[in-house]
Protein backbone atom coordinates (compact mmCIF):
# COMPACT_ATOMS: atom_id res chain seq x y z
CA UNK A 1 0.00 0.00 0.00
CA UNK A 2 1.01 3.64 -0.27
CA UNK A 3 -0.17 6.96 1.11
CA UNK A 4 -1.48 9.62 -0.95
CA UNK A 5 -2.99 13.26 -0.68
CA UNK A 6 -7.09 13.13 -0.92
CA UNK A 7 -9.35 16.45 -1.57
CA UNK A 8 -12.00 17.12 1.15
CA UNK A 9 -15.18 18.47 0.53
CA UNK A 10 -14.13 21.65 2.43
CA UNK A 11 -11.46 22.24 -0.23
CA UNK A 12 -13.83 21.60 -3.03
CA UNK A 13 -16.28 24.19 -1.45
CA UNK A 14 -13.11 26.49 -1.13
CA UNK A 15 -12.87 26.02 -4.97
CA UNK A 16 -15.93 26.31 -5.57
CA UNK A 17 -16.21 30.07 -4.21
CA UNK A 18 -13.04 31.02 -6.11
CA UNK A 19 -14.90 29.66 -9.80
CA UNK A 20 -17.48 31.30 -8.73
CA UNK A 21 -16.90 34.62 -7.52
CA UNK A 22 -14.59 34.38 -10.97
CA UNK A 23 -17.93 33.65 -13.22
CA UNK A 24 -19.89 36.88 -11.72
CA UNK A 25 -16.71 38.91 -12.06
CA UNK A 26 -16.79 38.18 -15.89
CA UNK A 27 -20.25 38.00 -15.63
CA UNK A 28 -21.22 34.22 -17.10
CA UNK A 29 -23.25 31.89 -14.89
CA UNK A 30 -21.44 28.59 -15.45
CA UNK A 31 -21.36 25.35 -14.16
CA UNK A 32 -18.63 24.15 -12.66
CA UNK A 33 -17.76 20.39 -11.45
CA UNK A 34 -14.77 19.19 -9.50
CA UNK A 35 -13.77 15.56 -9.29
CA UNK A 36 -11.57 13.68 -6.59
CA UNK A 37 -8.77 11.57 -7.90
CA UNK A 38 -10.63 8.51 -9.08
CA UNK A 39 -12.92 10.81 -11.48
CA UNK A 40 -15.92 10.73 -8.82
CA UNK A 41 -17.85 13.96 -8.31
CA UNK A 42 -17.68 15.87 -5.16
CA UNK A 43 -19.46 18.92 -6.25
CA UNK A 44 -21.35 20.81 -8.55
CA UNK A 45 -23.62 23.45 -9.30
CA UNK A 46 -25.41 25.25 -12.39
CA UNK A 47 -25.53 29.26 -11.69
CA UNK A 48 -29.09 30.35 -12.91
CA UNK A 49 -28.06 30.87 -16.12
CA UNK A 50 -25.74 28.51 -17.25
CA UNK A 51 -26.33 25.85 -20.15
CA UNK A 52 -28.48 22.68 -19.29
CA UNK A 53 -26.26 20.95 -22.18
CA UNK A 54 -23.02 21.87 -20.50
CA UNK A 55 -23.71 19.95 -16.92
CA UNK A 56 -21.99 17.05 -18.15
CA UNK A 57 -19.62 18.79 -20.46
CA UNK A 58 -18.54 20.38 -17.50
CA UNK A 59 -18.61 17.14 -15.01
CA UNK A 60 -16.88 15.51 -18.31
CA UNK A 61 -13.98 18.61 -18.30
CA UNK A 62 -13.41 17.72 -14.50
CA UNK A 63 -13.59 13.86 -15.05
CA UNK A 64 -11.15 14.23 -18.00
CA UNK A 65 -8.98 16.47 -16.93
CA UNK A 66 -8.08 14.69 -13.75
CA UNK A 67 -7.73 11.46 -15.20
CA UNK A 68 -5.53 11.90 -17.71
CA UNK A 69 -3.42 14.52 -15.51
CA UNK A 70 -3.79 17.30 -18.62
CA UNK A 71 -6.20 20.42 -19.18
CA UNK A 72 -8.77 19.47 -21.86
CA UNK A 73 -7.25 22.06 -23.96
CA UNK A 74 -4.04 19.86 -24.03
CA UNK A 75 -5.79 17.51 -25.42
CA UNK A 76 -7.91 19.42 -27.91
CA UNK A 77 -5.16 20.76 -29.28
CA UNK A 78 -3.09 17.50 -29.76
CA UNK A 79 -6.02 16.17 -31.89
CA UNK A 80 -6.43 19.11 -34.17
CA UNK A 81 -5.34 19.68 -37.38
CA UNK A 82 -5.01 15.59 -37.84
CA UNK A 83 -3.14 15.78 -34.62
CA UNK A 84 -1.72 12.24 -33.29
CA UNK A 85 -4.30 11.35 -30.71
CA UNK A 86 -6.99 12.00 -32.67
CA UNK A 87 -10.00 10.09 -31.80
CA UNK A 88 -9.78 9.74 -28.15
CA UNK A 89 -12.46 12.10 -27.85
CA UNK A 90 -14.77 9.40 -27.84
CA UNK A 91 -13.82 7.12 -25.60
CA UNK A 92 -14.52 6.83 -22.19
CA UNK A 93 -18.42 6.13 -23.39
CA UNK A 94 -17.84 10.33 -25.20
CA UNK A 95 -16.84 11.64 -21.44
CA UNK A 96 -13.18 12.51 -22.87
CA UNK A 97 -14.21 15.98 -23.54
CA UNK A 98 -11.19 18.14 -25.44
CA UNK A 99 -13.03 21.54 -25.40
CA UNK A 100 -11.07 23.97 -23.13
CA UNK A 101 -12.21 24.53 -19.90
CA UNK A 102 -11.03 21.63 -17.73
CA UNK A 103 -7.90 21.45 -15.26
CA UNK A 104 -6.09 19.16 -13.52
CA UNK A 105 -5.78 19.56 -9.77
CA UNK A 106 -2.50 18.84 -8.25
CA UNK A 107 -0.71 18.95 -5.01
CA UNK A 108 2.14 21.25 -5.23
CA UNK A 109 4.92 17.90 -4.80
CA UNK A 110 2.93 16.45 -7.94
CA UNK A 111 0.13 14.15 -6.66
CA UNK A 112 -3.08 14.48 -8.75
CA UNK A 113 -5.70 15.33 -6.62
CA UNK A 114 -8.59 15.46 -9.52
CA UNK A 115 -10.29 17.70 -11.89
CA UNK A 116 -12.06 20.95 -12.22
CA UNK A 117 -14.54 21.84 -15.54
CA UNK A 118 -16.64 25.02 -15.92
CA UNK A 119 -19.04 24.92 -19.16
CA UNK A 120 -21.42 27.86 -20.71
CA UNK A 121 -18.77 30.39 -21.82
CA UNK A 122 -15.95 30.57 -24.27
CA UNK A 123 -13.34 27.65 -24.03
CA UNK A 124 -11.36 30.29 -22.42
CA UNK A 125 -13.26 31.74 -20.31
CA UNK A 126 -14.10 28.26 -19.08
CA UNK A 127 -10.45 27.96 -18.28
CA UNK A 128 -10.39 30.97 -16.46
CA UNK A 129 -12.82 30.33 -13.75
CA UNK A 130 -11.17 26.79 -13.79
CA UNK A 131 -8.00 28.08 -13.02
CA UNK A 132 -9.66 30.66 -10.55
CA UNK A 133 -10.99 27.74 -8.81
CA UNK A 134 -7.49 26.51 -8.05
CA UNK A 135 -5.83 29.68 -7.12
CA UNK A 136 -8.59 29.64 -3.96
CA UNK A 137 -6.93 26.86 -2.31
CA UNK A 138 -3.77 26.92 -0.76
CA UNK A 139 -1.66 24.13 -1.04
CA UNK A 140 -2.70 22.84 -5.19
CA UNK A 141 -1.35 24.08 -8.77
CA UNK A 142 -2.70 23.25 -11.99
CA UNK A 143 -0.62 22.49 -15.37
CA UNK B 1 -47.01 30.41 -22.96
CA UNK B 2 -47.61 30.95 -19.32
CA UNK B 3 -45.43 31.49 -16.20
CA UNK B 4 -43.86 28.95 -13.60
CA UNK B 5 -41.99 29.28 -10.78
CA UNK B 6 -38.31 28.08 -11.17
CA UNK B 7 -35.74 27.24 -8.11
CA UNK B 8 -32.52 29.40 -8.19
CA UNK B 9 -29.57 28.37 -7.37
CA UNK B 10 -29.93 30.14 -4.54
CA UNK B 11 -33.02 28.36 -3.42
CA UNK B 12 -31.10 25.25 -3.91
CA UNK B 13 -28.21 26.04 -1.72
CA UNK B 14 -30.59 26.49 1.22
CA UNK B 15 -31.95 23.39 1.06
CA UNK B 16 -27.88 21.87 0.72
CA UNK B 17 -27.29 23.64 4.26
CA UNK B 18 -30.57 22.27 5.52
CA UNK B 19 -29.92 18.90 4.45
CA UNK B 20 -25.95 19.08 5.15
CA UNK B 21 -26.47 20.10 9.07
CA UNK B 22 -29.39 17.02 8.94
CA UNK B 23 -26.58 14.65 7.83
CA UNK B 24 -24.16 15.79 10.20
CA UNK B 25 -26.74 15.35 13.14
CA UNK B 26 -27.34 11.85 12.27
CA UNK B 27 -23.69 11.55 11.58
CA UNK B 28 -23.96 9.83 8.22
CA UNK B 29 -22.04 11.36 5.46
CA UNK B 30 -24.51 11.36 2.28
CA UNK B 31 -24.58 12.30 -1.30
CA UNK B 32 -26.82 14.95 -1.73
CA UNK B 33 -28.32 16.37 -5.08
CA UNK B 34 -30.82 18.76 -6.12
CA UNK B 35 -32.69 18.86 -9.68
CA UNK B 36 -34.97 21.17 -10.96
CA UNK B 37 -38.34 20.60 -12.60
CA UNK B 38 -36.57 19.72 -15.86
CA UNK B 39 -34.82 16.69 -14.35
CA UNK B 40 -31.41 18.70 -14.54
CA UNK B 41 -29.34 18.96 -12.29
CA UNK B 42 -28.74 22.08 -10.04
CA UNK B 43 -26.63 21.19 -7.13
CA UNK B 44 -24.60 18.08 -5.85
CA UNK B 45 -22.39 17.68 -2.95
CA UNK B 46 -20.49 14.43 -1.72
CA UNK B 47 -19.86 14.53 1.94
CA UNK B 48 -16.34 13.11 3.14
CA UNK B 49 -17.00 9.31 4.09
CA UNK B 50 -20.25 9.32 1.20
CA UNK B 51 -20.55 6.29 -0.69
CA UNK B 52 -19.42 6.83 -4.86
CA UNK B 53 -21.73 4.21 -5.87
CA UNK B 54 -24.49 6.70 -3.65
CA UNK B 55 -23.57 9.47 -6.41
CA UNK B 56 -25.61 8.82 -9.31
CA UNK B 57 -28.45 7.14 -6.79
CA UNK B 58 -28.87 10.34 -5.01
CA UNK B 59 -28.99 12.36 -8.72
CA UNK B 60 -31.37 9.84 -9.54
CA UNK B 61 -33.47 9.60 -6.78
CA UNK B 62 -33.80 13.70 -7.29
CA UNK B 63 -34.53 13.12 -10.66
CA UNK B 64 -37.15 10.30 -10.04
CA UNK B 65 -39.05 12.31 -7.33
CA UNK B 66 -39.06 15.60 -9.29
CA UNK B 67 -40.02 14.58 -12.85
CA UNK B 68 -42.53 11.87 -11.14
CA UNK B 69 -43.56 14.09 -8.74
CA UNK B 70 -44.17 11.91 -6.24
CA UNK B 71 -41.45 10.13 -3.40
CA UNK B 72 -39.52 7.47 -4.59
CA UNK B 73 -40.62 5.21 -1.41
CA UNK B 74 -43.81 5.94 -2.84
CA UNK B 75 -43.01 4.13 -6.10
CA UNK B 76 -40.82 1.44 -4.21
CA UNK B 77 -43.85 0.74 -2.20
CA UNK B 78 -46.41 0.06 -5.77
CA UNK B 79 -43.75 -1.65 -7.17
CA UNK B 80 -43.44 -4.58 -4.23
CA UNK B 81 -45.64 -7.83 -3.87
CA UNK B 82 -45.92 -8.06 -7.80
CA UNK B 83 -47.92 -4.09 -7.29
CA UNK B 84 -48.98 -2.46 -10.58
CA UNK B 85 -46.01 -0.76 -12.02
CA UNK B 86 -43.08 -3.33 -11.09
CA UNK B 87 -40.95 -2.82 -13.93
CA UNK B 88 -40.82 0.96 -13.94
CA UNK B 89 -37.30 1.16 -12.14
CA UNK B 90 -35.57 -0.32 -15.30
CA UNK B 91 -36.91 3.04 -17.41
CA UNK B 92 -34.92 5.65 -17.94
CA UNK B 93 -31.97 4.29 -18.49
CA UNK B 94 -32.64 2.54 -15.53
CA UNK B 95 -32.43 5.82 -13.65
CA UNK B 96 -36.00 5.30 -12.82
CA UNK B 97 -34.88 5.15 -8.98
CA UNK B 98 -37.40 3.45 -6.33
CA UNK B 99 -35.53 3.43 -2.82
CA UNK B 100 -36.89 5.74 -0.34
CA UNK B 101 -34.53 9.00 0.08
CA UNK B 102 -35.92 11.40 -3.10
CA UNK B 103 -38.80 13.92 -2.86
CA UNK B 104 -40.39 15.83 -5.00
CA UNK B 105 -40.60 19.85 -4.46
CA UNK B 106 -43.50 21.47 -4.88
CA UNK B 107 -44.02 25.48 -4.32
CA UNK B 108 -47.10 26.09 -1.89
CA UNK B 109 -49.47 26.40 -4.88
CA UNK B 110 -48.95 23.06 -5.97
CA UNK B 111 -46.31 23.70 -8.93
CA UNK B 112 -43.62 21.56 -9.36
CA UNK B 113 -39.71 22.95 -8.90
CA UNK B 114 -38.02 20.20 -8.69
CA UNK B 115 -36.57 17.27 -6.38
CA UNK B 116 -34.00 16.63 -3.58
CA UNK B 117 -32.31 13.00 -3.46
CA UNK B 118 -30.12 11.65 -0.99
CA UNK B 119 -27.82 8.70 -0.41
CA UNK B 120 -25.27 6.50 1.86
CA UNK B 121 -27.96 6.05 4.76
CA UNK B 122 -30.73 4.01 4.83
CA UNK B 123 -34.01 4.70 2.91
CA UNK B 124 -35.14 6.63 5.95
CA UNK B 125 -32.05 8.17 6.77
CA UNK B 126 -31.80 9.54 2.96
CA UNK B 127 -35.27 10.28 3.36
CA UNK B 128 -35.25 12.58 6.97
CA UNK B 129 -32.12 14.49 4.88
CA UNK B 130 -34.11 15.54 1.61
CA UNK B 131 -37.02 16.17 3.99
CA UNK B 132 -34.48 18.30 6.07
CA UNK B 133 -33.63 20.11 2.91
CA UNK B 134 -37.07 20.82 1.46
CA UNK B 135 -37.79 21.92 5.27
CA UNK B 136 -35.28 24.97 5.25
CA UNK B 137 -36.39 26.50 2.24
CA UNK B 138 -39.77 28.88 3.15
CA UNK B 139 -42.75 28.53 0.36
CA UNK B 140 -42.20 24.90 -0.62
CA UNK B 141 -43.06 21.67 0.49
CA UNK B 142 -43.46 18.04 -0.68
CA UNK B 143 -45.49 14.57 -0.37
CA UNK C 1 -6.54 17.75 2.00
CA UNK C 2 -6.38 14.59 4.24
CA UNK C 3 -3.84 11.27 3.32
CA UNK C 4 -5.52 7.93 2.49
CA UNK C 5 -4.08 4.17 1.72
CA UNK C 6 -4.09 3.21 -1.60
CA UNK C 7 -3.70 -0.40 -3.19
CA UNK C 8 -0.71 -0.72 -5.39
CA UNK C 9 -0.92 -2.65 -8.63
CA UNK C 10 1.96 -5.14 -6.46
CA UNK C 11 -0.69 -5.13 -3.60
CA UNK C 12 -3.16 -6.25 -6.52
CA UNK C 13 -1.50 -9.22 -8.01
CA UNK C 14 -0.60 -10.83 -4.76
CA UNK C 15 -4.76 -10.72 -3.66
CA UNK C 16 -5.01 -12.21 -7.39
CA UNK C 17 -2.88 -14.90 -7.09
CA UNK C 18 -4.38 -15.85 -3.68
CA UNK C 19 -7.86 -15.74 -5.79
CA UNK C 20 -6.35 -18.01 -8.72
CA UNK C 21 -4.91 -20.35 -6.20
CA UNK C 22 -8.52 -20.96 -4.63
CA UNK C 23 -10.01 -20.80 -7.81
CA UNK C 24 -8.21 -23.81 -9.04
CA UNK C 25 -8.21 -25.23 -6.05
CA UNK C 26 -12.05 -25.63 -6.46
CA UNK C 27 -11.97 -26.17 -9.78
CA UNK C 28 -14.24 -23.14 -11.21
CA UNK C 29 -12.25 -21.17 -13.50
CA UNK C 30 -13.31 -17.54 -12.60
CA UNK C 31 -13.16 -13.70 -13.87
CA UNK C 32 -11.19 -11.93 -11.49
CA UNK C 33 -11.60 -8.06 -11.09
CA UNK C 34 -9.88 -5.77 -8.36
CA UNK C 35 -10.78 -1.81 -8.68
CA UNK C 36 -9.18 0.76 -6.63
CA UNK C 37 -11.18 3.01 -4.14
CA UNK C 38 -12.27 4.75 -6.93
CA UNK C 39 -13.93 1.95 -8.29
CA UNK C 40 -11.65 1.77 -11.53
CA UNK C 41 -10.26 -1.43 -12.82
CA UNK C 42 -6.92 -2.33 -11.30
CA UNK C 43 -6.12 -5.68 -12.53
CA UNK C 44 -8.40 -8.32 -14.15
CA UNK C 45 -7.77 -11.73 -15.68
CA UNK C 46 -10.12 -14.32 -16.70
CA UNK C 47 -9.41 -18.32 -16.39
CA UNK C 48 -9.68 -20.57 -20.01
CA UNK C 49 -13.21 -21.88 -19.27
CA UNK C 50 -14.47 -18.41 -17.41
CA UNK C 51 -17.68 -17.25 -18.81
CA UNK C 52 -17.66 -13.98 -21.07
CA UNK C 53 -20.67 -12.92 -19.79
CA UNK C 54 -19.09 -12.91 -16.18
CA UNK C 55 -16.58 -10.66 -17.21
CA UNK C 56 -18.44 -7.50 -16.68
CA UNK C 57 -20.24 -8.98 -14.02
CA UNK C 58 -17.19 -9.90 -11.96
CA UNK C 59 -15.67 -6.10 -12.64
CA UNK C 60 -19.12 -4.61 -11.38
CA UNK C 61 -19.14 -6.62 -8.35
CA UNK C 62 -15.91 -5.38 -7.73
CA UNK C 63 -17.10 -1.80 -8.32
CA UNK C 64 -20.21 -2.51 -6.29
CA UNK C 65 -18.41 -3.81 -2.98
CA UNK C 66 -15.17 -1.10 -3.24
CA UNK C 67 -17.78 1.56 -3.88
CA UNK C 68 -20.42 0.75 -1.42
CA UNK C 69 -17.94 -0.61 0.71
CA UNK C 70 -20.10 -3.84 1.67
CA UNK C 71 -20.60 -7.46 -0.08
CA UNK C 72 -22.85 -7.70 -3.31
CA UNK C 73 -24.29 -10.42 -0.86
CA UNK C 74 -25.47 -7.86 1.64
CA UNK C 75 -26.99 -5.66 -0.93
CA UNK C 76 -28.75 -9.13 -2.45
CA UNK C 77 -30.10 -9.74 1.33
CA UNK C 78 -30.89 -6.44 1.48
CA UNK C 79 -33.53 -6.54 -1.92
CA UNK C 80 -35.00 -9.70 -1.53
CA UNK C 81 -38.56 -10.30 -0.40
CA UNK C 82 -39.45 -6.68 -1.07
CA UNK C 83 -36.51 -5.57 0.91
CA UNK C 84 -36.18 -1.53 1.74
CA UNK C 85 -33.77 -1.11 -0.95
CA UNK C 86 -35.05 -3.07 -3.90
CA UNK C 87 -34.28 -1.25 -7.39
CA UNK C 88 -31.27 -0.33 -6.07
CA UNK C 89 -29.74 -2.67 -8.85
CA UNK C 90 -30.33 -1.01 -11.57
CA UNK C 91 -28.19 2.09 -10.38
CA UNK C 92 -24.83 3.13 -11.42
CA UNK C 93 -25.73 2.15 -15.22
CA UNK C 94 -27.35 -1.00 -14.15
CA UNK C 95 -23.62 -1.75 -12.65
CA UNK C 96 -24.86 -2.14 -9.03
CA UNK C 97 -24.51 -5.63 -8.88
CA UNK C 98 -26.62 -7.36 -5.94
CA UNK C 99 -25.34 -10.74 -7.09
CA UNK C 100 -22.94 -12.35 -4.77
CA UNK C 101 -19.26 -12.80 -4.63
CA UNK C 102 -17.64 -9.02 -4.57
CA UNK C 103 -15.93 -8.26 -0.96
CA UNK C 104 -14.72 -4.66 0.21
CA UNK C 105 -11.44 -4.04 0.64
CA UNK C 106 -10.18 -2.40 4.20
CA UNK C 107 -7.25 -1.48 5.56
CA UNK C 108 -6.88 -3.35 9.08
CA UNK C 109 -7.69 0.40 10.39
CA UNK C 110 -11.00 0.96 8.34
CA UNK C 111 -10.09 2.74 5.38
CA UNK C 112 -11.54 1.63 2.38
CA UNK C 113 -8.95 0.51 -0.54
CA UNK C 114 -11.41 -0.80 -3.27
CA UNK C 115 -13.25 -4.00 -3.79
CA UNK C 116 -12.65 -7.56 -5.39
CA UNK C 117 -14.96 -9.55 -7.21
CA UNK C 118 -15.45 -12.83 -8.88
CA UNK C 119 -18.04 -14.46 -11.43
CA UNK C 120 -18.59 -17.94 -13.13
CA UNK C 121 -18.84 -19.97 -10.22
CA UNK C 122 -22.34 -19.75 -7.57
CA UNK C 123 -22.56 -16.30 -5.40
CA UNK C 124 -20.88 -18.75 -2.83
CA UNK C 125 -17.92 -19.98 -4.82
CA UNK C 126 -17.56 -16.67 -6.38
CA UNK C 127 -17.22 -14.89 -2.83
CA UNK C 128 -14.82 -17.91 -1.40
CA UNK C 129 -12.62 -17.08 -4.18
CA UNK C 130 -12.55 -13.39 -3.42
CA UNK C 131 -12.21 -13.92 0.21
CA UNK C 132 -8.82 -16.01 -0.50
CA UNK C 133 -7.75 -12.85 -3.01
CA UNK C 134 -8.13 -10.83 0.29
CA UNK C 135 -6.77 -13.52 2.60
CA UNK C 136 -3.46 -13.05 0.54
CA UNK C 137 -2.66 -9.52 1.06
CA UNK C 138 -1.41 -8.85 4.68
CA UNK C 139 -2.98 -5.64 6.33
CA UNK C 140 -6.50 -5.84 4.65
CA UNK C 141 -9.57 -7.53 5.59
CA UNK C 142 -13.68 -7.52 4.22
CA UNK C 143 -16.93 -7.75 6.13
CA UNK D 1 -18.01 -26.65 -37.68
CA UNK D 2 -14.13 -26.08 -37.82
CA UNK D 3 -11.23 -25.51 -35.97
CA UNK D 4 -9.55 -22.35 -34.54
CA UNK D 5 -6.33 -21.46 -32.40
CA UNK D 6 -7.06 -19.25 -29.00
CA UNK D 7 -5.24 -17.78 -26.62
CA UNK D 8 -5.01 -18.77 -23.40
CA UNK D 9 -4.68 -17.05 -19.84
CA UNK D 10 -0.86 -18.24 -20.41
CA UNK D 11 -0.46 -16.77 -23.50
CA UNK D 12 -1.91 -13.67 -22.05
CA UNK D 13 0.64 -13.17 -18.99
CA UNK D 14 3.50 -14.24 -20.94
CA UNK D 15 2.06 -11.14 -23.33
CA UNK D 16 1.61 -8.54 -20.36
CA UNK D 17 5.10 -9.43 -18.90
CA UNK D 18 6.44 -8.43 -22.08
CA UNK D 19 4.55 -5.78 -22.02
CA UNK D 20 5.34 -4.83 -18.35
CA UNK D 21 8.91 -4.96 -18.70
CA UNK D 22 9.00 -2.75 -21.70
CA UNK D 23 7.09 0.01 -20.17
CA UNK D 24 9.87 -0.01 -17.46
CA UNK D 25 11.80 0.31 -19.56
CA UNK D 26 11.08 3.30 -21.21
CA UNK D 27 9.64 4.60 -17.66
CA UNK D 28 5.90 4.84 -18.62
CA UNK D 29 3.07 3.26 -16.39
CA UNK D 30 0.62 1.95 -18.80
CA UNK D 31 -2.70 0.03 -18.76
CA UNK D 32 -2.31 -2.79 -20.52
CA UNK D 33 -5.08 -4.85 -21.88
CA UNK D 34 -5.41 -8.02 -24.02
CA UNK D 35 -8.87 -9.55 -25.40
CA UNK D 36 -9.60 -12.62 -27.61
CA UNK D 37 -10.65 -13.23 -31.01
CA UNK D 38 -13.97 -12.38 -29.68
CA UNK D 39 -12.99 -9.20 -28.44
CA UNK D 40 -13.62 -10.28 -24.94
CA UNK D 41 -11.37 -9.16 -22.06
CA UNK D 42 -8.68 -11.72 -20.87
CA UNK D 43 -6.28 -9.63 -18.94
CA UNK D 44 -5.73 -6.31 -17.83
CA UNK D 45 -3.55 -4.54 -15.87
CA UNK D 46 -3.09 -0.70 -14.40
CA UNK D 47 0.62 0.03 -13.69
CA UNK D 48 0.78 2.84 -10.38
CA UNK D 49 0.99 5.83 -12.32
CA UNK D 50 -0.98 4.79 -15.54
CA UNK D 51 -4.14 7.09 -16.19
CA UNK D 52 -7.70 6.14 -15.01
CA UNK D 53 -9.26 7.72 -18.35
CA UNK D 54 -6.68 5.16 -20.76
CA UNK D 55 -8.51 2.09 -18.73
CA UNK D 56 -10.86 1.91 -21.48
CA UNK D 57 -8.59 3.45 -24.09
CA UNK D 58 -6.19 0.32 -23.39
CA UNK D 59 -9.48 -2.06 -23.64
CA UNK D 60 -10.91 -0.22 -26.56
CA UNK D 61 -7.21 -0.39 -28.39
CA UNK D 62 -7.17 -4.10 -27.82
CA UNK D 63 -10.71 -4.29 -28.84
CA UNK D 64 -10.45 -2.39 -31.95
CA UNK D 65 -7.19 -3.83 -33.18
CA UNK D 66 -8.11 -7.66 -32.46
CA UNK D 67 -11.85 -7.25 -34.06
CA UNK D 68 -11.17 -5.37 -37.15
CA UNK D 69 -7.27 -7.15 -37.65
CA UNK D 70 -5.49 -4.25 -37.82
CA UNK D 71 -3.85 -1.89 -36.18
CA UNK D 72 -5.29 1.45 -34.41
CA UNK D 73 -2.59 3.23 -36.14
CA UNK D 74 -3.88 2.51 -39.57
CA UNK D 75 -7.19 3.25 -38.78
CA UNK D 76 -6.06 6.60 -37.37
CA UNK D 77 -4.08 6.85 -40.83
CA UNK D 78 -7.03 6.21 -43.04
CA UNK D 79 -9.73 8.64 -41.40
CA UNK D 80 -7.41 11.60 -41.77
CA UNK D 81 -7.35 14.33 -44.40
CA UNK D 82 -10.95 13.52 -44.76
CA UNK D 83 -9.92 9.55 -45.62
CA UNK D 84 -12.10 7.21 -46.75
CA UNK D 85 -13.38 6.19 -43.12
CA UNK D 86 -14.09 9.05 -41.12
CA UNK D 87 -16.57 8.59 -39.03
CA UNK D 88 -15.60 5.40 -38.43
CA UNK D 89 -14.14 6.35 -35.05
CA UNK D 90 -18.37 6.76 -33.34
CA UNK D 91 -19.45 2.99 -33.93
CA UNK D 92 -19.07 0.58 -31.47
CA UNK D 93 -20.48 2.94 -28.82
CA UNK D 94 -17.49 5.11 -29.51
CA UNK D 95 -14.90 2.06 -28.70
CA UNK D 96 -13.76 1.71 -32.05
CA UNK D 97 -10.34 3.40 -31.07
CA UNK D 98 -8.12 5.14 -33.66
CA UNK D 99 -5.66 6.30 -31.56
CA UNK D 100 -2.02 4.14 -31.96
CA UNK D 101 -1.35 1.64 -29.60
CA UNK D 102 -4.09 -1.05 -30.48
CA UNK D 103 -2.14 -4.00 -32.44
CA UNK D 104 -4.03 -7.33 -33.62
CA UNK D 105 -2.39 -10.77 -32.70
CA UNK D 106 -2.01 -13.45 -35.50
CA UNK D 107 -0.93 -16.87 -35.29
CA UNK D 108 2.38 -17.28 -37.55
CA UNK D 109 -0.74 -19.18 -40.01
CA UNK D 110 -2.55 -15.81 -40.68
CA UNK D 111 -5.38 -16.79 -37.77
CA UNK D 112 -6.48 -13.71 -35.84
CA UNK D 113 -5.85 -14.73 -31.94
CA UNK D 114 -7.19 -11.16 -30.56
CA UNK D 115 -5.56 -7.68 -29.74
CA UNK D 116 -3.52 -5.83 -27.32
CA UNK D 117 -3.65 -2.07 -26.43
CA UNK D 118 -1.87 0.16 -24.46
CA UNK D 119 -2.28 3.59 -23.02
CA UNK D 120 -1.15 6.28 -20.93
CA UNK D 121 2.22 7.14 -23.20
CA UNK D 122 2.48 8.93 -26.91
CA UNK D 123 1.01 6.44 -29.35
CA UNK D 124 4.29 5.94 -30.54
CA UNK D 125 5.46 4.77 -26.67
CA UNK D 126 2.18 2.39 -26.43
CA UNK D 127 2.48 0.90 -29.35
CA UNK D 128 5.72 -0.56 -28.21
CA UNK D 129 4.57 -1.72 -25.15
CA UNK D 130 2.06 -3.29 -27.21
CA UNK D 131 4.71 -4.62 -29.54
CA UNK D 132 7.34 -6.38 -26.94
CA UNK D 133 4.05 -7.88 -25.48
CA UNK D 134 3.40 -9.55 -28.86
CA UNK D 135 6.99 -10.44 -29.20
CA UNK D 136 7.23 -11.84 -25.98
CA UNK D 137 5.51 -15.00 -27.02
CA UNK D 138 6.71 -17.03 -29.76
CA UNK D 139 4.27 -18.69 -32.65
CA UNK D 140 2.30 -15.40 -33.11
CA UNK D 141 2.92 -11.64 -35.37
CA UNK D 142 1.45 -8.65 -36.18
CA UNK D 143 1.00 -6.17 -38.75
Amino acid sequence: MKQVAKLTLEDAKTMMAGAEAKAKEIGIDMDIAIVDDGGNLMLFQRMDNARITSISIAIDKAFTAGGARRSTKFYGDLIKNNGPVFGIHTSNQGRFCVVGGGLPIFTNDNQILGGIGCSSGSPEQDTEVSQAGINALSGVFTV
